[in-house]
Order: structure tokens, then C-alpha cells, then sequence
């Protein structure tokens, strides 16, 4: 156990300023600082200062991620091991060490991060919470798992175990042998990272980030508030077949896909076997029977040209 | 006002004892009583001694449904007004004047019905609740409102509004100008009864009957046992876009189509006027954008022979 | 049937200002108009403009309640059945009739009234829906339902159910024989107008104003609010045995009691015989045990001299 | 980490077919086998075959409980450091090394367990799921966590973290200096293990078991499923200050504290610092203010001659 968890992403957006706009308003998100073409977003329940480092850039997509280790030792034992380069820290966080893995996607780990200090009006009841819980919006509480879209899931999957240290949970195998998806977890959680094959063999992409609320009417409320705030809703709530989850997806302006998620359950078992589906399992669509919805096949960001239509159907930049 | 709410319905099954055993394990209702081919079936907050007499039949379907008026002199002017005929009451109720819709449907009224008084083992802790609490499946609290299929959806309403009482609260219209559905309450509530446009102008059907639960969790988790239960989902939890109600679709052993809702709105403006929704309104599906399922615009019961194969596919009888 | 629902209060606030933004920023609500010293405020639910007019007066407390009658004929009958006088509309609505309860609290009725037309950044995206929910802090939905002291709580009761055409549901009789108090509806719901007896005897004072959410969630959600904005807590979500609705209260900056509110029950029976409650039954508090705060049972607004010390205690003006 | 969760309990129960019965009916678990004067229980989301052993016995309280280590090595490593001697394995377990706290609470730890085969009508529709979810009763999902009493929590704590490897994550220290509590986890989980302090001084009492169930809503159902079963609430549902947890607490009839739990919070930092409420603020009693109940701090089981009169009073067994 040398990674304790997803410290942040960089999320990159060609329309920052309409993107900050669905962070804050509809997500619920705190401005924690801002920097060049950056602003630092958190969740109310976050004990790090930011999650979210939203970066206006040409295109979408996922900048790097940042996973914290358990000890500085952990940081230099992992780092000697993987193939990248030490890199100052940034705001909030010390030295880090950046890679990545098989399939291109910029990675960090790194030790030392900052805790944040709530500013007087945001200064929470209880001391066992990070901040005030002001109940803006969707009001998500924390960055939950990030989806990854891969070309060959079996390389992501075996780095993220052999090297990373996840725990495989949960996967896809499709009827002609390829790995599909792997549920990847780092302690009891059900998934906290997760390579899907992605359809368009483009490499470095992202599917989706996930943004943790602690009950189900939070994920239903979220969807009347993406309806009426004008978010593109992708799939209404619902509750996963693989892991679980309670779901909601949408797109936020610049173009990435969002989840609000919450539910699933832990997994105590130190024995577990990943429970891998088959295609005929996934033919049964999601837990309720809810068909998967087609674009959530191949859609990632940055989008391919393929994808460009669908992007814009959605009425959301790329 | 002259009419109430809806007292009782009566439900045909082909297989009665397999429909009973959904309405006590699935939905928990508690069986009130038994006569001939009949179970009296009751949720656990309904003042009347049952809302549903499940009779075993060649085939499934509405045998009828009854209204209580508000009053016994309500009764005696209202089947002044209708052409029908008086008939002895039932087990719970006294007599009761029946007559047909413009559709088919067999309909009755009554003023005298019983007060459920529950025994000892379902005796509640509060005297303002009919029976104990006991949480058995989805432990629906009452039956909610009944959906019919009709042939003419105009005809259907402006008899439920004009001689019934009914409000019109929300209605659909085709680009052509039909009239493809009406939702019709006595109360404040959204709606109590619909007609929908029978595609397949059968005459005298059912859509479904709703029951009610008091929060969307408890639909949620009507779904998970559902689903576990091998009872066929038709649509899964999801908001309603018209009345806004919350839902979950499925099938009762007998092929009677069932609805677990709650949520929806009141409403108070005593000037209220219907909201129709036009072709491409509907288009945009249900209220987080949901397509509605393809059988809910045909299925009825009992139903026709172009219905066999779907209800065989569904795994129900017919 | 000559009433149809409570159309409005004007409440009262010494620091209308510090109430205003409670009523906007942890409730949810939205200013409608401005005028003079009072500020219209609206749940996103409702259909007519706003259900509080928030004045600015030297002490709290309930300057008048308004209700709107059934049509213009019903508004005519009533008027001239009660002692009081017209008075010109207000903002939203048409000629009123003002008269008092035994209480001396300050009651109109009117007909005329105007629907909500949202402004375009609060447009819906469903018709049948008045507003946009932007789920800004706990994010009521409209105002539910009042309750008033009284003294004499069988006068008031008879004047609201001989008079005014409410119904009698549920009540609470002391074991001396006098009647403490009365939940009274229009409708279906369990309660919309409610008496207790004032245990100072002054006149005329509001027991508190309650405001609907659709879930029990957004109840805790509130609760979890109110704590962190520092709006005092007197009583954490539970569910009440009488009427049997889910609560929070606390009060807002001007010294108000607000509760937040939701679930309950349908009364359908047209039979239905008042549930009156024994003080023995009392004594076991809440439907699940809770005992009743002690300040529930004297506090009001106006407070009285007695009440100084309380509302001081509780930080709230007076 | 060389343990990975609690296994399971032993209970006791001086009735225990009525204590069965709670389990089953009102806990909604299963009966998974019989041996001697034990029933083995589990609940629907437990991936080992049972949770709780129920034991017949003079008195109530806890006879032991088991951790399963994290492979068969921590088993052999753990063992070695600890003072006590192997026993045999027991229904659904292997050999396992028994020793006691230092409060004298008799503790196993084993490493080889079955995992729970469900028979055919409680086989789950989905893979990732121990067994079908039925809804009975409140329908607990597993055993969460366990709340001994201490004479001195110091001495627990400090154990359970230097020997056991639980970490530290919340404490309560009162004026006078002593420990009076210590939350405890193995996960990012906000507690498994709590020691609170036996303010009878007794030695090796329970006071609590937590079962869980997903959601906030299914607490409050729980608390209706306990008041018309006649379960005495000790506690209605509200929300922990202390690792903010949602809670119900009652006896079941063998006079053991039963807990239905949910909520909380994950720690994700490496570095969690514990945090220690002090008596002041504690005095502000749970999350939203409600006082904590006075038997809270003093009834532990088995009772002593001084919680008799207590547990009589509750309607319990002792």
C-alpha cells in the first residue's frame, strides 16, 4: 500500500470560464485559489485544499492525475520504480514525481500536500469537517474515481495493480477474449480508478470524473438541477450492474463527461475475486435493465473527429 | 364533488395464487380477507379494509373499479344521473350502483364502507394509522391511482370530468389532433385517474395500477427487490416528466402492469389550467430525459393477441 | 368548499434584512418584488407570485394571513358571512376582505390572483412547473402550512371549520378538559392550518410558519444547513406523531419559528372522525419517542415579556 | 495492516428465541445454520457466511468477537504477539488464536473463513451480490461496527492501534484528562471498532453493535419498523457529532443495544490527525443538538445490579 488515494486531476477545458460557471453553480464547488490560466476547485468535504485544477486549454480532457502515497518513504520507493521525472510541487502540494502509464495518461504521486483552511464564512459547525456545508447546487462532498478510457485495458489494468498497487474488483471481458473494464481500487471502495477500452484506440483519454454525494435523492436532485441549469444529461439516475454505483452523467461546458455518484458497497472480503462479466452480463444493461447508453461506448475527451458530431449534438465544445 | 377517491379496484389474474404471492411478498400488502376466487388485499395505510380484490380468471384485466362518493346523498344524485344499475354491496362495502365509461370499463359507486380494524398482530402504535408498519417488500402504503386504456381518450374524459367531477390537471395531443392522454384528479393531487389512448382500440382495458410509497428511496429499493424477485421490469426508477411523479413499471404474475410511484406536486390554483404537451414534448422523453419504453404505448390488459408475444417475452401470463 | 388554500402571510421582522437573507440563502427562496418596507418571497413550487411578504416592523410576529377562496362567488358569500371590511389588492393579487379570527389574528381572502411568471434565468424546464429549481440551500418548494396560538384554541377551531370550511383532523384534548389543540386542512393533506393553545394567553400570536420540501432527505439536508449558517436549531429532524409530518425547526434572525416539512399522510376518508389525542398519549412525544422541546410549548412571536430571556438564549431578535 | 475486518460476534442473550426473532423479522437477517445453543445470522450484503452467532446464555452481552487478518501469515505473525492459545475453528471458520483486550473482552483472529453460498431462493440476480435482497424488516445489510465498554479506554486504545494496527481517528477527552472515548478503524472508514468508557467500571460489557443498511431513509424506516414491533427506542434517528454517522439505536429483547447505522465520512489522509472533543463540546450534544440520552452512558451489557431497574423499565431481558 504505497498510494492512499486521487490527491487531485487537472481537467482541461477550451471554454474555462463556462466550465468554472458548472463547477461552482451546479456542482457546488468552492473556488479555492486561482493561478495563470488555472482555478483550484473543492468539494465541501474535502480535507485537501482542491480536487479539481480546471485549466483553459485548446481542447478537453485530462491534463494529469495525482495520486498522494501513504509516507514520503512510499513517494521514493514508488518513484525509483517508475519511468518519469521529479517536478516541482504546484499550489497545495510539495515535490512530485511525474510518469505515465501504458496507455500515455500524465501521472503524479507525490507526499506532501497542504490541508486546507477553511476562510471564516466558510468555516464548518463541527471540526471533524473540513468546511461549511453551504448546500449550493448539486453540492457534491469530493472527487470520487476517475474513469479512464484505454486501448488495451489488460496493459492499464496489470501497471495499475503490478506497479500502482490497485486492487482489481470488478471487470469486463468481451466474447472475442479483450478486456473490456477493470474496477480498480485502492482500499474497501468499490472502484476508485477505471480503465474502459476506448473504442476509437486514441490513447490518453478520459471518460468520465466522478463526484461523490452521500445519498441517492442527492443524485436525483442533482439531475433536476442539471435539467433546469441546461446540462446535457447523458444517462438519468440509476443504479449501476457492475459495482453498484448510483449514476448520473452529463457534460459540463467544455465538453467532459460528469458523474454525480454515490452508493455501491465495500469490499471487506482480503480474498476477493474481481467478478469479471461477461458480454451476455452486460446485455442486461444496468442493474434495473436500464440499457447503457450508446455514446458511452466511445465517447471520451479529448474527442476524435468521430466524436466531434456527438459533441456537438450535445451542444457542448471540444 | 360528489365523488371521493377511488374505494377498491378488482383485478383479474389467470394465476391468481402466483399474483398473490407478488402482492404480499413484492409489494407487501397483507391479504384481508378471502371469498370464492377472491383475495381482499390491503396497504398498510388505507383507512377501507382493502384496495384490491384479486379475482382468478381465463385472463387478466380490470373487472372493475370502485369510486366512494363523499356522501349518501352524493351517491343517490349521481346514479340519478347515470345509466346503470344498483347491486348489493360486497365484503366491506354496502350497495353500490354500477354502470360503464364510455370505454367499457365497469365502474361502481358506493357511500357505506367499512373501517379496516386491524387484529391484534397488525395493531399500530399510533391511532392515526391504520395498520402496523411491518416493512415486508416494497410495503406499498395504498393504492395510488389507475391508469385505463381508452379507445376515444376524449370521450373517456369529458365524462370523468363532466358528469364524475374529475379536474383535468395535465393531457396529451398528437400532432393530429387526437387526444392521447388525460390525467384527472379529485384532489389536490396530480392525478388519481388517467386514460391513456389504447393503440390497439381494444376497448374496456387496463394500463396499470400505481401504488403508493412515500419516498423515492422506497421506489429505489421496490426496483432491488423486483429485480431479485424475478419480477419483470418494464421501466426502471425514473421521474415522470408529465405530473412529475416518481416510478417504477413491472409486471405482476398475471400480466397486469404495476407502478410503485410517490412524488409529484399538489395542486392549489383552483384556476388551474390542463398543461397539454404536444408530439415534440413528449419526444424528449421522460423528465431527465428517459425515452419511454415501447410497450408502455401498446400493452394493455387483457391484452390482444398482438400483446401475446410481448407479455410471453416478459414472462408473463395472458 | 369555499376556500381553497392559504394564499399568502405577511410576516414581521425587526431585522428585516438578516431575515431576508435567511429566507433567500438557507431556505431557498426567491425575491420576487420589493416594496416599500416588505419583500415578496416565493418557493419554487408555487404558482401564484410569492407566499410571504416579509415587513419590516419593530417587533416579529404574523401581520396578517391571506387565503384564496375557491372563485369569485365563493369570495362573495364568505365575505358576507364575516364581520370585517374590503381593502384594495396588493402586489399580485385583487380586492381582498379583511376581517379577524377569535384570536384577533388579522385574516383576508381574496380571488383575484397572479400567476407566476418566471423571469427568463428562472425559466423551467418543464411547463408544469413554475420556476426553475435551483436548489439553493435547503430549497423549499412552497409554503406548507401555519400555525397559530390561540387562547381559546375550541373558538378558533369552530370559527375555521363552521366558518372558513376547514376540516377537523386531529387534535389534543388535557386531561382538564380543555382543547390544546386543533390540525386542520382544506384538502387531502393531514394539515394546512393548525391552533395551539397559547400558554401565555396573549392574543393574536403566530406558533410558527412551515415551508414543504418533497423529501426527508432535504430535511436532514436543512437541518445540516441551519447548523453550519448558524441559524439556531430548536428541534432536529423527527417525525411527529400528531399528523405524523417529518420536521425541523429552528428560527430565523427576526425571532420566527420556521419549520421545515414534509411527508405526512392523505386523508381520503370522507367519513374521517378527528383523532384526538389524550395527554397521556402526548407524554410518549414524538412518533419515535422524541419529547418536545419545552420551548414548543410557550414561545411565539410576538414573544411576550416572559419569552425575552428565551429569545435572547436563542440569538434571535424580538 | 494485518487485520481486515470484524468476521463476526458472538451474542448472548438470556431469551434467545425471542432475540431471534428480532433478528429475523425486525433486523430482517437470515438464519444461516444451527448448532447446539447458537444461531448463526447474516446479513444480505455479507460475503462470509454469517455475521452474528446468537448464544443462549444466563446473561446478555458479548462472548466473543473475531477479526479475520489480512492473509495467513498476519494470522501466524499477529498470533505471536499476542498472549493467548488456538482453538479449533468454529461453523464457517478455521483455526483462530484467542486472547483478550485489556478490558478482559475475549477477541479471536483467524484467517481462513468460507464465503457464503446462498441457497437457491435467496440467490442474488446480480454476481457481485452475496445474496438477494428480500426488504424484510429494516433489512440490515451487515454488521458495521462494534462498541465495547472500557474501564480504562486508554489502555483499549492504545492496544487496539499498537497491536491490533486499528488507526485512530476520533476521541473524546474529558476535563479531568480522562479518555473517555476512542474511534477506531482499520479502512477509510470513520470507525469499526469504538471503545467508550464503563462509567460502571464493570469490565469486558458490550455496548453496542452497529448493523448497516445504505441509506439515511432506510434508519427512519427502520425506526417505524421498531415502534410498531414494540422494539424500545433508546435513540431515535438523528446524526453523531462525533464521525457524524446517522443512527437509530434500541434493545433487542435479550436486553443487547442494537445500532442501525449509515452515513459518516471516508479519511483519505495518510496523515489524519485524531480528533479529540473536548467536554464543552460535547455538551452540544449529537450534529443538529439533540441531547444525548442519558442511559447512553452508563448501560452496557450484561447489565449491572445498577442498570437493572433500566432494563426493566425498557422492557428488556437481563
Amino acid at each position: 500500500m504505497r498510494l492512499a488515494h486521487i490527491h487531485h486531476v487537472e481537467l482541461l477545458s477550451p471554454v474555462a470560464e463556462q466550465s468554472e460557471r458548472f463547477f461552482v453553480d451546479v456542482l457546488g464547488m468552492e473556488v479555492e485559489a486561482r493561478e495563470d490560466q488555472s482555478v483550484f476547485l473543492r468539494g465541501w468535504g474535502e480535507y485537501q485544499p482542491y480536487s479539481v485544477k480546471l485549466t483553459e486549454a485548446p481542447t478537453s480532457g485530462l491534463a494529469h492525475m495525482a495520486f498522494r502515497t501513504t509516507s514520503a518513504q512510499a513517494l521514493n520507493d514508488l518513484a525509483s520504480e517508475l519511468e518519469g521525472e521529479w517536478i516541482d510541487g504546484d499550489h497545495g502540494h510539495g515535490p512530485a514525481y511525474r510518469f505515465t502509464d501504458p496507455d500515455g495518461h500524465v501521472m503524479e504521486i507525490l507526499w506532501e500536500s497542504d490541508r486546507y483552511v477553511p476562510p471564516e464564512h466558510l468555516r464548518p459547525s463541527w471540526r471533524n469537517q473540513p468546511q461549511r456545508y453551504v448546500g449550493r447546487g448539486a453540492a457534491i462532498k469530493r472527487l470520487d474515481h476517475v474513469n479512464l478510457l484505454a486501448n488495451d485495458v489488460t496493459a492499464a489494468r496489470e501497471f495499475a495493480v503490478g506497479t500502482l498497487g490497485y486492487r482489481h474488483y470488478e471487470g469486463i471481458r468481451l466474447d472475442n477474449g479483450i478486456e473490456a473494464g477493470a474496477w480498480l481500487s485502492l482500499t474497501i471502495a468499490a472502484h476508485e480508478l477505471i480503465y474502459v477500452r476506448d473504442a476509437r484506440q486514441a490513447g490518453g483519454r478520459l471518460h468520465h470524473l466522478a463526484f461523490w454525494v452521500d445519498t441517492r435523492e442527492e443524485c436525483l436532485r442533482a439531475a433536476d438541477i442539471f435539467v433546469d441549469a441546461g446540462v446535457p444529461v447523458e444517462a438519468a439516475p440509476s443504479k449501476h450492474g457492475v459495482a453498484q454505483g448510483f449514476f448520473l452523467y452529463g457534460f459540463e461546458p467544455g465538453g467532459n463527461r460528469i458523474e454525480v455518484t454515490t452508493g455501491g458497497f465495500f469490499v471487506y472480503d482480503p480474498e476477493h475475486e474481481p467478478v469479471i462479466w461477461t458480454e451476455a452480463e452486460r446485455a442486461r444493461g444496468q442493474y434495473w435493465g436500464v440499457k447503457t447508453v450508446e455514446s458511452f461506448h466511445y465517447y471520451g475527451t479529448p474527442p476524435t473527429e468521430d466524436d466531434r458530431e456527438y459533441a456537438k449534438a450535445a451542444g457542448v465544445a471540444y
